[in-house]
């Protein structure tokens, strides 16, 4: 089909312009978490309330439906093949298009409207620690989140309806599947390391870390891993994140602590990985299905590969200790790499999701897997969740929350309506694995390359084989094309087991 | 007017959501400026002129046009006192309204167009110092102008309907008499100067100010005058600036310079001033014309007053100068407070407007509206400019630009079809001296509250009489009000000639 065929022009131009405002709505959202004056906020909020409006007309106008039903119908595009850049603009448009119209638009107006007062309910009862405060806005959240599930619909189970949202063409019975498999291996990891006896001293990493040099440090690692600044900046915020405001604008986030090394150098190499995914993304497809990311757990598979494969791994290391015992002199100059890289590496059950190990996290998202599954699926009541939630916690961890904001209320997520969204972080993790091993094969000793501080063969390896991809194909047949494997728990237990050997050694 | 009349408020909600995109549109170009990577201008404008597009999409809007004619004709508002919120709201909107949709939407496009372009090419033109390079642009910038007054209308010349623009209800035959009596007293007194044979040193301005103390020293300086950092923030540009992103979020920027104090110092007052205005204006009309800024030079005579005639007085010196001292005691320990106050007042007839003197700078104005008013009647040719220019200034200053690019080719605004823009800043000079007299009149003994440190009387005053009327009033009936004089030479002057004779003593 040629590029001038009118309709398909048209459907371009369409979703161009609405590219225009979702960016700039981008732009209101980063300027509020990095540079809004401490007023600002009321003003703010409506700017981007009228945007996500315009926004949302756009994206349910009946004329781009026109557009989308036409188009889907013409030979151009029933002759493609399904992953070429015509074929898959418009049938991830459609069904986004799809998806959204079949949401009445009061209750996406309801749906709005809890999610805002959820999370300004949900800061003051973690504030006040105590869940009660919180419940009666979680119930209207589920309950409206069960009817937007039902108004898009399903074949097998309600949260399908919802996980389809992050994770495209993903089905519960299968995230099911796969987390039970890896959870049946971590548990019993977990206890082997505890009855092992051994230890790792961490305390290297909470000596003083001057913050000003952080940011040098932090900044020169990421922009050597190939995060690219020119097109991208970084930013000190409570909750990092990563942004894109355009297709040469990338905007990541991090947050120093003056006696903790991990928090803002892992954090930045973490929000690289996503930068550089969104950088890696085909800028003349910028705001289009050829151009945007595959998929959440897709985004997190690069995120956690350059934080945790890459930047956890003793290579790496051989290349940036020499630097940063140079930068950090009074804190690193008494310390070998060898004990630096087994501090990195601790693994020990903790009760926040956000600051758990390689080895446990999973477990923490497997635990809000299921008991949002179960919420959403009726089998659990909002006023049995945290009882649920510190069973969990004891059988999986072996720790039992002593309150409600260090277990239950830890996390934003389902006072802003992110229901289906935390098991993208551990398919981000098996993802990540797969992904490495595939580009350790196919390159060949990424490790001797990291030692030299050449990290570019990965960084080419993953904008060709994933970035360029965009969402021509669904996440799960992408990790079938380039590594040859259906998903499965086999590479990370794989990768975890010989990183607690070389941490813990081998009695393990 | 009960507020709940439905036609009104509907007006009100479509002035407001125009205010959201104008406010989005502010946030893109302050980021432009301050934060965008060095690789996204070209995304960037594209975001800006389609938010241009639908901004004007809004304002041209023929419901909004109906909704106007419907008011403009209520007896709500035909009964309403002039300077009421409601029949303000009404009147300005019907103004800017009724000049919008005068300019047919090809002609605006070409305006658009040129302007943008001319830019660029003005750039490359002072960059090789060759005003051809510039004249085909201008040429068709101000052909297209000509058409754009053309179609707005005047009733005396052309050049009205572009002044119109920036300063609502004043008139080209009024500005011209008042700068005529400007420049009647100031070429004399500038020749008097000249032969007095006094000089000021003002050397020690150009000793080495470390850059971080001055961006601690210039926000301490700025806050104590006023400017509300919970309600703003200062950045650093190359072209300082001040913009509004929302009523709680006002933003301004300076530039450092280490071997110049004035630069950052009096720039920060100067946006500062800009920035208390649109501080002061009534939140709870924000994006409404009782909520905006009354003009132009309105707008340019606060940042003027604190620049001025508050920033360059002795008795603010007088308080501020030993903390000036602390901050710089290598640069300022020698100095006097005295010889401090002359230096900051030096006059020199100079080439560059923006670095002139406050006597000199009326001149540079005078001399730019006399050739723009020129360009627009059709009597000066663009071609014949660069000559034109070069006269003027050996006239009324003295010295002649050697080359264009310290000449003609030295300011942006005919690049961007800013045509009727530059007598604002002389307008807000004499405006500035008007209200600091009312002002000292009415409260008493300004300078001692200077010399405490004690700001806020003074801003009150200029809350009250000025900020908090927003556009309900026209300047020129604004300055009556609230000084009981028309607008006239008279009050600069004097102020200047007081300044001359305390920095160059009484045979000056």
């Amino acid at each position: 089909m040629p590029d001038t065929h009118p309709q398909f022009e048209a459907l371009k131009a369409h979703a161009t312009q609405t590219g225009y405002l979702l960016s700039s709505a981008a732009l209101l959202e980063w300027d509020q978490q990095t540079k809004l004056p401490s007023s600002g906020g009321q003003y703010r909020s409506e700017q981007i309330t009228y945007l996500a409006k315009l926004i949302h007309e756009r994206e349910t106008d009946s004329q781009l439906g026109d557009l989308l039903h036409e188009l889907s119908e013409s030979q151009d595009v029933l002759g493609a093949a399904p992953a070429s850049d015509i074929a898959t603009t418009v049938r991830e448009l459609k069904r986004k298009y799809e998806r959204q119209v079949k949401v009445p638009s009061d209750l996406a107006q309801a749906l709005a409207g809890a999610s805002s007062k959820g999370q300004q309910i949900w800061v003051s009862a973690r504030h006040e620690n105590d869940f009660s405060l919180f419940q009666p806005a979680l119930e209207q959240i589920i309950n409206l989140k069960q009817q937007q599930a039902d108004a898009i619909g399903f074949d097998d189970c309600r949260y399908d309806a919802l996980l389809e949202e992050y994770e495209p063409g993903g089905s519960t019975r299968e995230v099911n599947s796969v987390f039970d498999d890896l959870s049946a291996e971590l548990v019993p990891l977990l206890e082997q390391l505890k009855g092992c006896g051994q230890q790792v001293d961490s305390s290297v990493l909470h000596r003083v870390f001057s913050i000003a040099t952080q940011e040098a440090f932090v900044k020169q690692a990421s922009a050597k891993i190939g995060f690219d600044y020119k097109r991208g900046r970084l930013d000190t915020t409570h909750h990092p994140f990563c942004t894109e405001i355009g297709p040469d604008d990338c905007r990541i986030t991090t947050r120093y602590n003056e006696t903790f090394f991990s928090s803002a150098f892992f954090g930045t190499l973490h929000e690289a990985g996503h930068g550089m995914y969104e950088q890696g993304l085909r800028g003349d497809w910028y705001g289009l299905p050829p151009g945007q990311y595959c998929s959440l757990g897709i985004h997190e598979s690069q995120s956690r590969l350059w934080e945790n494969l890459v930047g956890r791994s003793e290579d790496f290391w051989k290349y940036f200790f020499p630097m940063a015992q140079d930068a950090f002199s009074d804190a690193l100059s008494d310390v070998t790499v060898d004990h630096f890289h087994r501090a990195i590496n601790e693994i020990t059950p903790s009760l926040i999701r956000v600051e758990a190990d390689e080895v446990t996290y999973n477990l923490h998202i497997i635990i809000r897997f299921e008991l949002e599954r179960s919420l959403i699926d009726g089998d659990l009541a909002v006023g049995d969740l945290p009882e649920a939630w510190n069973e969990k916690y004891q059988r999986a961890l072996g720790i039992t929350p002593p309150d409600d904001a260090s277990g239950v209320l830890q996390d934003v997520h389902w006072s802003a309506g992110l229901i289906g969204y935390f098991p993208t972080y551990s398919l981000g993790n098996l993802y990540a694995s797969q992904f490495f091993d595939a580009a350790n094969t196919q390159i060949g000793g990424l490790g001797e390359l990291f030692a030299k501080g050449d990290f570019t063969p990965l960084k080419t390896w993953l904008n060709e084989n994933i970035h360029q991809r965009g969402k021509c194909l669904p996440p799960k047949e992408l990790c079938k094309e380039i590594t040859g494997e259906e998903l499965s728990h086999k590479s990370l237990i794989k990768h975890l087991k010989s990183k607690i050997v070389r941490t813990y050694g081998p009695t393990a």
